[in-house]
């Protein structure tokens, strides 16, 4: 194994934002169901888009978020998703660029739009989003640069990406390189309702160790293992997974290991503003400590600083260097 | 004259912001101005961008946010401006429709794309603009909706109006109607750079009485008078204008008329994150209050609490509901 040119590499969808406020009756009213993720086709964004207030539209993706939030903490990262080749492909591509990351990916020169995420934000800081996944559904196992994986300390993938038809097969390619290369490979659970569809082969992925790290927040893991007990879930997770991290909001987060739990607090915030992105951004924080070196705890620190950042302002991805809210912190990144 | 069926009807180039921080130093760097608009063209725009940090996009325009300001307010108001029946135009006209402004002038189907101003946010708060006027440029006197002019209180025309070929003829034509129905036409003079540019004309607008309100910031007064003594500037103005606001930032506001000047100061902020829309939705506040049959004083209070939401956060258009903020401040709006 050669020294990684990479500290993290992410493979997801790769999304713009559109994010406006509302109230939770709109959520109701348009049959949204809080705090999860929606996929819905064109026709059926054009019709939120249409009732949604003023928005603004930002770059996104899950794990993009990550490796955004992991190249503000000073890590050398690249990512692998899938734009088309218009107006929002181009802004997608200037915002991780500009952020410090390597994106290479092709875009695709036909087919659907960008992918864009209708985000509603209601007044407790909670995000609902409706996924029009357009372009990121053209992901092809091809789309994988196999040195660039190779070359990667770890290798993050979202489950998100068991919706496009052809990303699961770049996804398990992808994987397959990196243990090949004697890398890591982690996986975040991403989403409730996207474990509901994927359950048994997300099961597979943690018992066949094709992940070495899973993340996952308390109503993934609950809905991975079918149960309404933490606990119960938890001791299950821990005979399952190599390393585990279990997100819980504003109780912070639970390192689960074979050498034992370890739970780290969440750090202090003024004001939720916008929850959008907290886990993808405490992913960044955890896999940076990780690659490090550091121990689990201050890795569960470093995330925990990570997601109290973006949640504290409208957007998934830092509005700050996350180094230097580290350095400030005291942890030495 | 009939009663009004709106409260304000703006006219402006309509616009998409697309903004980044930066430090003091990139704007030297790349040759900009700092706190001021430059025009530039596709090319420069693309090079601007290459250099760009990761951006958010944000509706955006002088007169459309303070027309988007009045509505928050409100207020019954309506915007002519010309996108390019684009992506970015179509986020333009749901932006400004979901604020609650009336918005039908039609897209342009071919020439160039929608208008964005790519700004740059300093560690001060001080924004610095770069503007591509795109199909803004298309702006004509046929998209004059001049059954909407006749119906509006006050129409509100920015000086930037100037740049495009064609709408100084639509600025001109607005006015006209409006005057002709027994209505009220204000002005902003939008830009220090923008008033050397058309020194003479924005002086005779204000000197025939095309504008009977005026609104400019102390550079801006200061290069339409050509001098750098503030009190001899704002004599000239009281000499020449039925009614002008010259706003000062943290000092607040001076209301200038022929019965005398009125200062009125700064409503008090936390800290100013983006300076950008500052001036516009000052202006929202005063011609709201102004249409409402407020004092100059009262009038004057309403443009700075408009003003300081707006500079409190990224972006120039109100995240909250201004009207509930000024009731909370005993404005009985």
């Amino acid at each position: 194994m050669t020294s990684a040119r990479y500290d993290v590499l992410g493979i997801g969808n790769a999304i713009v934002d559109v994010i406006a406020r509302a109230e939770d009756e709109f959520l109701g009213r348009h049959g949204m169901n809080k705090g999860s993720m929606a996929l819905i086709d064109e026709a059926r964004a054009q019709a939120v888009y249409d009732v949604m207030g003023p928005a603004i539209e930002a770059s996104g993706g899950s794990a993009a978020n990550t490796i955004v939030g992991a190249a503000s903490l000073g890590a050398k990262v690249a990512f692998i998703g899938k734009v088309k080749d218009d107006e929002l492909g181009r802004t997608f591509a200037h915002d991780i660029r500009a952020a410090g990351v390597t994106f290479d990916t092709p875009p695709a020169s036909e087919g659907a739009a960008t992918a864009r995420c209708y985000i509603l934000v209601t007044p407790d800081g909670e995000r609902t989003m409706n996924t029009d996944l357009g372009a990121a559904q053209d992901l092809h196992p091809n789309d994988i640069d196999e040195q660039a994986v190779a070359d990667a300390s770890i290798t993050y993938l979202e489950g998100y990406l068991w919706d496009p038809p052809h990303a699961k097969a770049a996804f398990l390619k992808a994987a397959k390189i990196a243990h090949g290369a004697g890398r890591k490979v982690a996986l975040t659970l991403s989403d409730a309702f996207c474990v509901g569809r994927y359950r048994g082969e997300f099961l597979g992925l943690i018992r066949d160790k094709t992940a070495d790290i899973v993340f996952a927040n308390e109503s993934e893991l609950l809905s991975l293992y079918e149960t309404t007990d933490f606990d119960a879930a938890i001791n299950k997770l821990q005979a399952d997974a190599v390393l585990a991290v279990v997100t819980r909001s504003e109780k912070g987060c639970l390192v689960v290991s074979q050498q034992g739990n370890v739970a780290v607090p969440a750090a202090p915030i003024s004001r939720m503003v916008d929850a959008t992105g907290a886990g993808d951004l405490f992913a960044a924080g955890f896999l940076v400590g990780h690659a490090r070196g550091f121990g689990h705890a201050d890795a569960g620190k470093l995330g925990a600083l990570a997601a109290a950042e973006v949640i504290q302002h409208i957007g998934a991805r830092p509005e700050v260097s996350l180094k230097t809210l580290a350095q400030q912190a005291g942890l030495k990144i």
